[in-house]
């Protein structure tokens, strides 16, 4: 009962809202984003109270060929100054870095030379190793940084425990819970919240979630995180994001109840970039075959592959998928 | 954790899963499905392990132009025979009866002469009364009852206290927490359905839950209203239902693991007749407006007629919303 009278009518002020659009929506689109949708997706952020927001991949060149992508998978900080300026506001800006597919070493500078606040490292959990040496060359470098765990509804419980002690012991800020196959059920996800949680309170870390939407879930795992304790809650405009998409900012900013965030501002943006994206034929959002990989806590890769294939024998998608397990 | 392990790995045997398709579905295209899409409802509906189909309303004629509407808005015992037959399968009827809008004494027949099996009452918190009169109608013809309270998130709590009060002492089988305007939050719902749930066990009776889709919260506050206990769980082929469309059947089968209830002939029945439907503009399923009203708890007609001009300024329809209050 406590917690949802704290939860559902008061507020608590450290929750920050990060905007992922331009990171998990670039992956349906290639990153190929209009300067004009960035910086009008960066004003409605600003006028929303959204409190990070993130521009993409610091993507390795050697690796990734410029001329294929869009900039966002590659976030210059000359192309993010084109966009904030001197970011002379309380929105921080962030960015992901892949274990593996980022030259972290040469591609971030210091922090005092960047427009950048925030560095989000994503691992699987068979890399910590990896991520937690991006994470103390962040620190190093003066950023805040994230970890976000990808994948863990396929991973041990007690390899997790251990991943989440060997972070607690690096500079790391915060804890990111990633249901990337958007097979976790809300009471999962608390279970999962307070573990998360017993290492960030032991380690003085917050800990921070990002939900896909396979089965519908992605909005109902994010509160349920927010009424356990967490903190940091990625959302995008209009759930763009990878196959089924994310937790939809409207209505995480519809739900909270700190003053300095609005809706209206986030509505204007939708109305006038993102479905007008969605109708040109950019695809992402739920549909049965990304209910189907979600409820077999599968990769959405074979979801993908069958939108982008324009099928709708859905009913044959289910047989393939639940034969090749 | 108790909880959770009893939910998400085992089953309850006393969960019965009804499909409100053609019922909720109905408001959409003014009960103007072909017999075919019906009769194959039905054999999908026995072959998932569906417990109760909701084959529309038994309107009364008095009141609606029986020209106006498909047939299952008056759902005709014989209309109802010509699908089912004898109906020799473990699958039940059911239909509803609104409160107001419905001539049962002459319109519902003996149980022994109808092959309908559950009348679910329907009704505002302010007629309970006139409910509690058709339900002892229902009983003394033989028929199980249900007794639906729409737009609880509007009562007074005291006042729905006094209505469970009521209820529990007439012969209603089944309580259905009602969440029309698709406003309530999980956490809400886990404390209507725990009050719900003390009238319930207190009369004997048992609780359903029919949920809205505004908030992309169907699912999610259905699968909370399960692990409360709550045992009657409405749901609609790919959603279909009023606005933005209820629990999809395709998430709560996939969800349930009691073995009888199979996915596949959801899927199937969706790809076939569900999904060419949505093409064909009858128009359904979460969009901005329906957060909008669900977000202030408000009925969702001004959204649905939002919808039905094809308007697309989203946020002139938030502005709209947000100065009539």
């Amino acid at each position: 009962m406590e917690k949802e009278l704290s939860k559902l009518l008061d507020y608590r002020s450290s929750i920050k809202v990060v905007d992922a659009t331009l990171r998990d929506g670039g992956l349906v689109n290639d990153f190929y984003f209009t300067d004009e949708f960035v910086k009008d997706l960066y004003k409605a952020n600003v006028k929303a109270g959204v409190d990070y927001m993130e521009f993409g991949y610091k993507a390795n060149k050697d690796m990734f060929d410029v001329d294929k992508f869009g900039k966002w998978k590659f976030c210059n900080d000359d192309d993010i100054r084109e966009i904030v300026g001197d970011n002379d506001t309380d929105l921080k800006i962030a960015i992901m870095a892949d274990v593996g597919r980022c030259d972290y070493k040469n591609d971030i500078v210091n922090k005092a030379d960047s427009p950048i606040d925030l560095i989000r490292v994503a691992t699987y959990i068979n890399t910590m190793p990896a991520a937690i040496d991006m994470i103390e060359d962040a620190y190093k470098k003066g950023y805040q940084s994230t970890c976000n765990i990808m994948a863990i509804s396929n991973a041990q419980e007690s390899d997790i425990d251990v991943a989440l002690d060997l972070l607690g012991k690096s500079p790391v800020d915060v804890f990111y819970i990633v249901d990337s196959y958007g097979s976790i059920y809300p009471e999962q996800m608390a279970r999962i919240a307070d573990k998360y949680l017993n290492f960030a309170t032991k380690y003085g870390k917050k800990v921070g979630i990002h939900a896909h939407n396979n089965q519908q879930l992605a909005f109902a795992n994010t509160i349920e995180a927010v009424g356990c304790g967490v903190d940091y809650l990625d959302a995008t405009y209009g759930e763009m994001g990878r196959g089924a998409g994310n937790c939809a900012m409207e209505l995480l900013i519809g739900f909270l109840k700190n003053p300095k965030y609005n809706l209206y501002p986030v509505i204007k943006f939708i109305e006038q970039y993102v479905k007008p994206l969605k109708e040109k034929d950019v695809k992402w959002g739920y549909d049965l075959q990304y209910l189907v990989t979600g409820l077999l806590n599968e990769h959405p890769r074979t979801a993908i592959s069958f939108t982008n294939d324009d099928r709708k024998d859905y009913a044959e998608f289910y047989k393939e998928i639940i034969s090749h397990e």
